[in-house]
C-alpha cells in the first residue's frame, strides 16, 4: 500500500495522526508471534501480548452470537474486561462448538499465557479464530505459549498480526504517533478478518494498545463507538462469527493522562475512529478474494428501516456479483430495498451510484451509460438510497461476490 | 428426468397422482407462447394463457417486497383475483422500478392481453420476470399478444412454460392426472425461476390449471396452503423477487365438483401439494448454477426461531459454498445458528448430516468422516438441527452456492 495506511477515500486522517517511523508498540507493551503448530501449514498461529504496567486499563467488545467460542467465553466471565493486561490468542482453531472440553483447553490458555507473561490470570484474555467443531490442542499451546514468553518484545506487533492471520490475504496493522494536548502517545492495532464477516459489533479479532493513560470507563467509551463506527459497519458475507473480539488495552506508559471530556479525549477518540475504520475497510478489501468494496449509505425513513436496506443490499450475493463484475445493475439494489421493507409499496425511492442518479421515486432515470460503467469499475463503489422522510441514516461497507470467494469456501475447510 | 416428475426424496407421488400421457391442459384451457421481441435472444417471451369457461375460479399470491413490479400492482389493484380466466406473462423485462409509464405498460398488457384471449379486462392477470429498471416496450407486448391469440391451443403449454423462462436452465411444468373419487381431473402448471428465489410466499411466477370446479374460497385455500409448504420454503440466494406470482385457475370444464371439505378437496390438496413442492425444488435445483440442493431441518425452540435458523443456514454463503464443495463442515452451520440467535449462549445445539451425529448439545462429536464425506457429495443433502424445547418445526430447501451462480450473476445483467 503505497498510499500509506489511510489508503481509503472513505477515511480521512486526523491532521494530528501520523504514522509512526518504525512498528515499535506502544510504551509498556510487548508482544511475539509463534509457530505453535495448529495451523497444518506451519506457519505462526500463537501471539501473545503483555503490558508491563500494572495500572493497564482495558476495554473489550464481544461477538453477540448465540454460539459462542470458548475463548469468548472464558474472557467474558473470567475476565477483569476493564483491566486486562496480556492476551493470547491463536489462529487456526476457533476452539467453537466444543463443549466442556473445550472450556477447559481455553482456561488451560489462559492460566499458561498468564504464566508466559507474567500477569495475572484474571487479568489475561484469550482469543481464537480458525476452523469450528475441532477440538484445540491444548499442549501445543502451551509449548507455543512458553516459546512465544521468550520472545516477547517491543518490536513483536509484527509477529502478532501475522500469527492471528487465517484467509486473511495480507496482515492487517497500524502504528500511530498520536499529538494530543498533553502530549504524544502511540496507538498501535492488529485486527484479522476475511470470511465470516459481520461483526454486530467488531471484527474477527483486533487488538489495539496505546500508552495513553484512560480511566477504565473512557477506554470502554472511546472502544464502544469507534467500533459502532467501523467494524460494525462492514459485512464480508453477513456472517456472525462465533469468536469477534475487539480489545483495548492502554498501559499509561506515557505518562500522557487523558481525561474524560477532556480535548485529549476528543483527539484520541478521532484517531481510534480513523485507525478503526481503516481496518475495519482493510477487512473488507480482504473479503475473501474481493476486487472492489462498496459503500451503501441510506438516508430517510427511521433507524430500523435505514438499518435493514443497508444490510440487504450489503448482503444480497445479486448486489455483490454485480459490483465484482463491474456491473451498475441497479434494478438489483432496488430489490434489495423492496425486500427489505415488505408491505411497503409502491415505495419512493432514490438510487444514486457514484453521484449518477438512476432512480427517483422508484422510477428508472435515463443516464450516461458508459460514465456509469467506468465509475463502477474502480477500487470503491458507492452507493447512495434515499427513503421517504428523513432523520435517519446509516452506511455500510461491504466486498463482491466472486470466483474467489466460492473457490477459497467450497474448497477448503476453514 | 428419466425418473420422471417426481424425482427427489423429498416429495412423494400420491397414489391417485399419475404424470399424464400427454401435456394437454386441463379441460377448458388453452395457451400459447411466443417471440415478441423482448427478450435479445429472440426467443420465446410472451405467454398467453386463457379459461374459455365463463365460470372459472382462481386464486392468487404475490410478492410482499416493497418494490412491487407495474404487473403485480395491476393484478393486485385491477383484476378479480377470485376469477381470474387468462394470463398474459412475458419475460426479459420485470416492468419493476418503471414509475408512472410502467404502470400504464402494465395496464395496456391487461387491455391487450383480455382482447388476445377474449376474457373481460378485470379477469385477465398480467405477470412479467426480468431486467429491473427498463421500460417495457408495449408496443412489443401488444403485436405479441395478437400472434399469441392465433396460437391459443389446448397443448400449448409446453411454448407457455418456455416464454416465461429467464436464466433457467430448464423448463419447469408438470401435467398429471388425479383421481378423485368424485372422478378425475387434470392438474398443469408452468412455473419459473433461478435466482433472486427466496418467495415469501410464491416463486417468481407459477401458473396451475385444474379442469376441476372449485368454489373460490376453496381455490384460495387450497393455493395459499400449497405455497406455504413449497415456494415458501425454498432459497436460491434469499433475494425476494419484485415479481413473484402465483396463480390457480379452476376451469370448471371436467364437471368434476370439489366440494368444500370433501375426500375429494383433501385429494386434490395432496395432488396439489406435490406438484407445487417439486416444482420448488426444480427452481432450488436450477439455482443459477447449483450443482447440489440442500434441505435444512431445525425442530425444537419456538416458531419464530426455528425459521430464523433455517433461512439464516438455507442463506448462509459458507454453508452454501461447502454444499457445493462437498464439504461436511459443519461448523458454519453452528455459525449460522448462533447468527441466527443472538444473546442465546450457550445453545445446547444437536446437528445432524444426513442422518450423522457431528455435534450434540453444542459440542463437536466423533464421527466417519469418510462415510459422511461421501454421503456430503450426493444430489440432495439433509441437515437436521435441533435447539433446546420442542413444538417447533421448520424447513427450507436451498442451492448450493459455486461458479456458476457468479459467471451468470457477475457477467450478465440479469
Amino acid at each position: 500500500m503505497s498510499e500509506g495506511f489511510f489508503d481509503s477515500r472513505w477515511v480521512e486522517r486526523p491532521a494530528h495522526v501520523a504514522e509512526a517511523p518504525d512498528e515499535r508498540l506502544p510504551l509498556g507493551f510487548r508482544a511475539s508471534g509463534v509457530a505453535a503448530g495448529i495451523k497444518p501449514s506451519g506457519g505462526l498461529d500463537l501471539g501473545l501480548l503483555v503490558s508491563d504496567a500494572p495500572a493497564s486499563v482495558s476495554a473489550a467488545r464481544f461477538t453477540r452470537s448465540g454460539v459462542l467460542a470458548a475463548p469468548v467465553l472464558v474472557t467474558q466471565e473470567r475476565c477483569r474486561l476493564d483491566a486486562i493486561r496480556a492476551v493470547a490468542a491463536n489462529s487456526g482453531n476457533a476452539n467453537a462448538a466444543t463443549g466442556r472440553p473445550g472450556l477447559d483447553e481455553a482456561a488451560r490458555m489462559q492460566g499458561a499465557a498468564a504464566m508466559a507473561a507474567g500477569a495475572e490470570t484474571e487479568r489475561t484474555a484469550v482469543a481464537s479464530t480458525g476452523v469450528i467443531g475441532v477440538q484445540l490442542d491444548g499442549q501445543a499451546i502451551v509449548r507455543g505459549l512458553l516459546g512465544a514468553s521468550r520472545e516477547l518484545s517491543p518490536d513483536g506487533a509484527p509477529a502478532f498480526a501475522e500469527a492471528i492471520r487465517t484467509t486473511d490475504a495480507f496482515a492487517k496493522q497500524a502504528t500511530l504517533d498520536v499529538e494530543l494536548p498533553s502530549g504524544t502517545v502511540r496507538v498501535c492495532a492488529q485486527a484479522k478478518g476475511a470470511g465470516m464477516i459481520q461483526p454486530s459489533f467488531a471484527t474477527m479479532l483486533c487488538f489495539v494498545q496505546t500508552d495513553a493513560h484512560l480511566e477504565p470507563e473512557t477506554a470502554d467509551l472511546l472502544l464502544g463507538v469507534c467500533v459502532k463506527r467501523s467494524f460494525d459497519r462492514i459485512s464480508v458475507d453477513g456472517q456472525l462469527s462465533t469468536n469477534d473480539t475487539a480489545l483495548l488495552l492502554a498501559s499509561g506508559s506515557s505518562g500522557v493522562k487523558v481525561e474524560p471530556e477532556s480535548e485529549d479525549e476528543l483527539r484520541l477518540g478521532e484517531a481510534l475512529d480513523a485507525l478503526l475504520r481503516q481496518l475495519a475497510l482493510l477487512i473488507v478489501r480482504d473479503g475473501e478474494g474481493s476486487k472492489r468494496i462498496g459503500r451503501v449509505v441510506v438516508r430517510g425513513g427511521h433507524q430500523p428501516g435505514v438499518e435493514a436496506v443497508a444490510r440487504a443490499v450489503a448482503n444480497s450475493p445479486l448486489v455483490k456479483t454485480a459490483l465484482h463484475g463491474g456491473d451498475p445493475n441497479w434494478g438489483r439494489i432496488a430489490q434489495a430495498v423492496g425486500a427489505a421493507l415488505p408491505g411497503t409499496a409502491p415505495l419512493p425511492l432514490d438510487i444514486a451510484i457514484e453521484g449518477v442518479q438512476v432512480c427517483t421515486a422508484g422510477m428508472a432515470l435515463p443516464f450516461d451509460q458508459d460514465a456509469l460503467n467506468a465509475a463502477v469499475t474502480r477500487d470503491e463503489v458507492e452507493y447512495v438510497i434515499g427513503l421517504p422522510g428523513d432523520g435517519a441514516e446509516t452506511e455500510v461497507f461491504f466486498s463482491d461476490l466472486g470466483h474467489e470467494y466460492v473457490t477459497i469456501n467450497a474448497e477448503y475447510t476453514t
